[in-house]
């Protein structure tokens, strides 16, 4: 089972890292990272450099494909290669898979047209501004397409569909090797539960929020 | 801030995504990925490649020292530059922190003695061998060092240590930024939890359980 996982200058690492650690797990399971040139990117805030192994040239029938988020998804999005990539690894993908603002990547692709699918709480909009039918749902299957919301959550999108692909068993082997009981200090985790303060905080932070204009939907 | 994460070959990715994740959020602060030799580190599993941007010689008082596990902590902590680096570093540091087998380096480097400690469960027995006091607990404190369970329990660590570090509300504001409103399909990331088919499954399988031999503690 090949798997793709796509990287672009400021990427958010967590989308990217927390499904590779579940996914690399699954039995017979070849992760690759892959750009739309090989070599190091750079992650959002600069800190942290991760190679991309392949072209996305090299990489042309992966079974499951991963698109994460980060502020590097508006170049991604805005057309070129790496979206056209997207949209022929799809035909012929299994699954095709989003973290976070990875979901707009897909949407700009035309792959979510009129289907359910998540992103980043605060990427809602812009998702249904892009075509798709948003849901407030940590993990959204729609068919092959699996999307997953903001950054910590593809580390359970990952468990789902390893539960899919391989059993229930093998996905809580996984879940038990990377100690996967999460207890976060805080139930603060989603705008439905974090205090108001703190959500219009972010929400006024939000590039999402600052007027920016929207790829327009193929 | 300065926040030096520790790189070896063979570690864990996750280990040190999931805190760098939090812990770049924290105003002022600089992640800065250190190795031995600066360059590419090779994960675990050879699928995936990190950059360390800098010697361990170049960065010689990290506020912050994270130290991630995975198979390469028996090269880490069998001594050498590496484990001097840590123990040298560790006498400036505002924080010494560990993920999963990660805690069996600080260990190794005499800075766990009698002291509380965590670790991957699969390694708990290993921890106590090398002299530390080991907990089945997520997140240990113990004065300035600070070790978390397996893999992804280095996420709840870093928001625990957010929320000392600059309050309740910067934490929050980080876990939902990242959207940490973790939704496992399973209850099963424990042994406490998991079937005990799959906790054998995963004793039998361990390189702990296969008389790998204890680096003495110093």
């Amino acid at each position: 089972m090949n798997i793709a996982i796509l990287l672009y200058d400021k990427l958010t690492a967590l989308d990217a890292i927390g499904p590779y650690e579940v996914l690399s797990r699954l039995p017979g399971a070849t992760v690759t990272f892959v750009a739309q040139t090989p070599g190091p990117v750079r992650t959002d805030n600069g800190m942290l450099t991760i190679l991309a192994e392949k072209a996305i040239d090299e990489v042309q029938a992966p079974d499951i494909l991963l698109v994460p988020g980060g502020p590097g998804e508006v170049a991604a999005r805005a057309g070129g290669p790496t979206l056209d990539w997207v949209r022929t690894a799809h035909e012929t993908t299994t699954w095709t898979t989003s973290v976070c603002t990875g979901s707009l990547v897909l949407a700009a692709a035309g792959l979510l047209n009129g289907r359910r699918a998540t992103s980043h709480w605060l990427a809602l909009e812009q998702l249904a501004r892009l075509g798709a039918q948003p849901v407030s749902e940590r993990v959204v299957f729609d068919g092959k397409i699996v999307t997953a919301a903001g950054v910590s959550a593809g580390i359970d999108m990952a468990l789902a569909l390893a539960a899919t692909i391989a059993g229930d068993q093998v996905a809580q082997a996984i879940q038990l090797g990377i100690e996967y009981d999460p207890q976060p200090p805080f139930d603060a985790g989603s705008p439905a539960k974090a205090p108001a303060e703190i959500v219009s905080l972010l929400r006024r932070g939000s590039r999402f929020e600052q007027g920016e204009v929207a790829a327009a939907p193929r």
